[in-house]
């Protein structure tokens, strides 16, 4: 590869970070500009299907949007081919919600089909879907002594255990 | 580092993430033809060892075939050393399973030593070992309200949990 | 970006890579090496702060040193800004820790902002520090059937599973 290839595969795992961490820190006007107005996505199988920046943000604002909602999406393993001004990748996706309003912990894992656009310099998300490893849930109630220890909306993201 | 060194890393990062997908979406041919014939491996400290490609290959058929054996192995933090045509990696691992016919949950860690070899334009894997930093089991009926909610093989990937 | 700008951000990402297998390994005399003697760690939005590589590692080392306490802490979505010799990223952390002897879980996210400075040849960590998305921790004792199947201390990294 190229220097020139291997900017560009930098630069897309890049957007995919960012995509990711606008998603777990409700960042909602970030997560905007990293699709573009056409993006599509379907995720969990193809469920959850939405045309569209305005349809996937507002999906994605609806149902993660209150503080107590609390996600960690780690995408890992990029496989990403080249082809000129778009891109296609499998990632894996892991991910955790520990809800402490609702009271119940989901652990997931997916694989995800995405294809990526240049823009200008850089690279926006064109569509994006994953399809479903596994998804567990369980009522954090059933299990004595759970507890949220650090939040953050909730204790500025500090956490309260005790150290030395 | 070179371009030519730089696409080696990111080819050995590939070779390593194929291998996992295979491995986590049971596809076993996927999966032979990322080792070389005579490729060892050593689980678990070195408590499950087998020889050859047919061994290894044979070994994690039989244990994670079911589809009801629904596994999540994500590589982080590879530290490869390039030596020519062949290459060893560190790789730090964690593992999800949840086993929907045996009811149990097992997470777990590990590190990775690994060795590569170059055959013709790609790599392949000549050695793949882990040794446990902890791993964890617990069944899943301890927990009231456990469900799993997805699955690759059970619900096409789909999810059955609501979303507004 | 060149060759040596790609080059930097690899061994950036080593830098990172290498400091929490130190971390999850125990070895405290290779945590060391990869701090500057000035550093500064901001560790959970800011709640256990320390100046100075000695007062870092003497923290992790109390907190961190029993060979009961099996973390894995794993770093993914590296954004990093390469000023010259200084560099500025932003990380996605995931940590677990299972505690055989205080009978806890704890499964953790975060967002680290490090700073890491170039000396001689190789990088060092400068400032790091994370927020935390969310921590939660459960008494293992209240799940019926919980069980640490493998530990690198105690068990050699094998586990006690069987397999076919």
């Amino acid at each position: 590869m190229t220097p020139d290839e291997l900017t560009d595969l930098e630069n897309i795992k890049r957007l995919k970070y960012a995509y990711l961490r606008c998603l777990d820190q409700k960042d909602w006007q970030g997560l905007r500009e990293l699709l573009v107005e056409d993006a599509t996505a379907a995720y969990s199988g193809g469920r959850y299907t939405y045309q569209g920046r305005d349809e996937i943000v507002g999906f994605v604002e609806r149902n993660m949007g209150r503080e107590q909602f609390h996600s960690s999406h780690r995408a890992h393993h990029p496989e990403i081919t080249l082809e000129g001004d778009r891109a296609a990748a499998t990632w894996a996706l892991e991910d955790i919600v520990v809800d402490s309003e609702w009271n119940f912990l989901l652990i997931g894992a997916a694989f995800y089909e995405d294809v990526y656009v240049r823009v200008g310099e850089s690279w926006r998300i064109q569509h994006t879907g994953y399809r479903r490893s596994f998804e567990m849930t369980l009522p954090t109630t059933s299990i004595e002594g759970f507890a949220l220890t650090a939040s953050w909306w909730g204790t500025d993201g500090q956490s309260s255990l005790p150290v030395m």
